[in-house]
């Protein structure tokens, strides 16, 4: 637990979500499998929410996205999201779109890597949610769909036109959002949308063994290479080698630096250490 | 059309050029096949030009640029271009150069999707214009030459070290700018620089029926979705998450979200409307 | 040699690499076959130096960087640099690492292009040095392992985590930086990562020859196309083709253009002059 928790209570049960935490690594599930989990106003809410909590508490050190299931979440629900919305005034609409780029930008700014487990279905949000993640570990029934033009609205959701040009290029970012088609698993891979494909039916077993393995690493080490590849993204190349010098030499006077060397002499593995537990 | 066109004339023929429009579609051809298509200053003018007319007349929804004969365009005249240019003081340079950057500026900025059918050779300026088109379907013809240092000039030329490496990566970008070599249709596809491989011969014919899809679509989403990832290229995540939800909440009272939905709950294909026809 | 030369005496031996010039091309070998190559603070200080002296001089035109022996570079040296940074104060520590940016600064910003040959490792510090070259030559011994996190430090070391999300796209950037694991040759060429991948053993010739071309050809042309990639990396696209038009003006008035235009005209081969001989 952070020493920079305040008043904010501890949620006790996430309505809209499942979530368990085990040695560091949490699961969120998306759980809500005969809507192919769907999102809902309560689930962006909740993953908003959550997010935000885990990463004031220091509680975990990886987290691992999924859905329950036949697919990963088939974006936003026709009818409890676009049939509400369409009765929303302009603020209301401005409130909902900017509390989903919030659960983005939380994805992205949270202290701990985040790795999508991806089968089935990722579409519309749910194609978001994924590219939002730092990994993306996919089964070959993965399919990709950024499918916001379908819709009548703009591919750039979310984030998606920030980020999926510099994931795959803008070429192939073009192509994705502006036609919203499915992109399936092997094509994917190709084109750096996968971190790492595997056999059907074990993206979310590989998803967690990989959070483990981060979970055992040195968490300060992966927490400050998630925050400089995402700052870096937005700076020029001289601020981004200041900034990696003035990190370096902070976590060189770190333990986990000083325990990586001791172990490499007396050749044992690190016991790493990394931020509070 | 536009409710905002002023006193500007329309043109009534482009004549360094050869232009068509249907249903919505623009149809572009570099018509000096004698020449593969070599750019003149009249051709330069012609795009700037009709790209500016098209774009304040809303008239087209997508345009498709090609070539005639034997490839799409061999880039910069030597004789017109190049040999005119040495006798050529420092402000007409910088005019010239001005313009070609220009012409890349308005396919960027042009509230169309640009489609580039290229076989054949894709040299010099022509590698440029199909780099900055949002689309480059080729077929096994096809082969980009950013020749540039070849002629004793810089690899940055009209936006290419902007958009290449945002395009296939540093790497291969340098490469290519650097060497000035050929890179054939095959590689182009595997280092994303091509959206779309066809068949030998077919690379027009289905740049035109992408664009009639592109076209039959919902035109403003299309739209937003170009302006976006063109603009948040060059802004920090957390102002493009913000961009995005003020243009969502936007189309979200538009016409084109609330028919997806009535088509939707009506089960039959959206009968999309776009901006000003 | 440069006419902005000043009092600064020319080094006569580097006693840190090995140091060779010939028709414009300069090989700098890290020599030290016994530890693979490792880095030491003496190696650091002299690939700074050294390349600051050739760009001052302008006595090359391309620079070959490869390594002695089995490998390219095994990174920082375990005994030398991790145990003596052990007991380094604040200050020293960000000396050390802003040293050690500097030469990737330096790599980036040098008006000749530079040619990693890689065979066998490149890991840590030698990883990165290769990926700030312009291109990277490799055979199939070469692997490529960005472990900054296995010794208990930040991914994001001498600008790595601003250069690779722009080699290879932030999806395979964020798992390389943030596991440390090997990427082999064959998947590096497949991510961009490498720019030609040679027969085994062949990296250092492929390289040597590479570099003799781009040294015959037109410096200038080849210095501007360096440094437009690395400054339009962070620049917005109205201002890159700024910067473009502006350049092409300026080389439309210098020596290597009108060569090629007598030269194409009398239908033989230029003869580049480029910078100071």
């Amino acid at each position: 637990m952070s020493p920079f928790t305040g008043s904010a209570p501890h949620t006790s049960a996430w309505r809209h979500l499942r979530l368990s935490v085990e040695d560091g690594v949490a699961t969120v599930t998306l759980d809500r499998s005969d809507r192919l989990n769907a999102l809902t106003f309560g689930a962006y809410a909740d993953l908003r929410d959550l997010l935000a909590e885990l990463s004031r508490e220091k509680a975990v050190r990886a987290l691992v996205l999924g859905g329950a299931g036949r697919g990963f979440c088939s974006g936003g629900d026709v009818d409890e999201i676009i049939g509400a919305t369409l009765s929303m005034d302009t603020e209301q609409l401005l409130d909902f779109n900017r509390m989903t780029g919030q659960v983005v930008r939380a994805i992205r700014e949270c202290p701990f890597p985040v790795i999508a487990a991806v089968h089935g279905i990722a579409a519309g949000a749910g194609a978001v949610l994924a590219l939002a993640a730092d990994f993306r570990v996919a089964d070959p029934t993965a399919r990709f769909a950024f499918l916001f033009t379908r819709v009548g609205l703009s591919g750039g959701d979310m984030g998606a036109a920030y980020l999926l040009p510099r994931v795959v290029g803008l070429g192939h970012a073009t192509r994705l959002l502006m036609l919203g088609d499915q992109v399936r698993a092997q094509e994917a891979e190709r084109i750096g949308l996968i971190s790492e494909l595997t056999e059907e039916g074990h993206a979310s077993a590989r998803a967690v063994e990989l959070a483990h393995r981060l979970a055992e690493g040195p968490a300060l080490a992966h927490a400050q290479t998630k925050a400089l590849l995402g700052a870096e993204l937005d700076m020029p190349l001289a601020a981004s080698v200041e900034l990696d010098a003035a990190t370096q030499a902070l976590l060189m006077h770190g333990p986990d630096y000083a325990e990586f060397h001791a172990a490499f002499t007396e050749k044992r593995p690190p016991r790493w250490r990394g931020p509070a537990e």
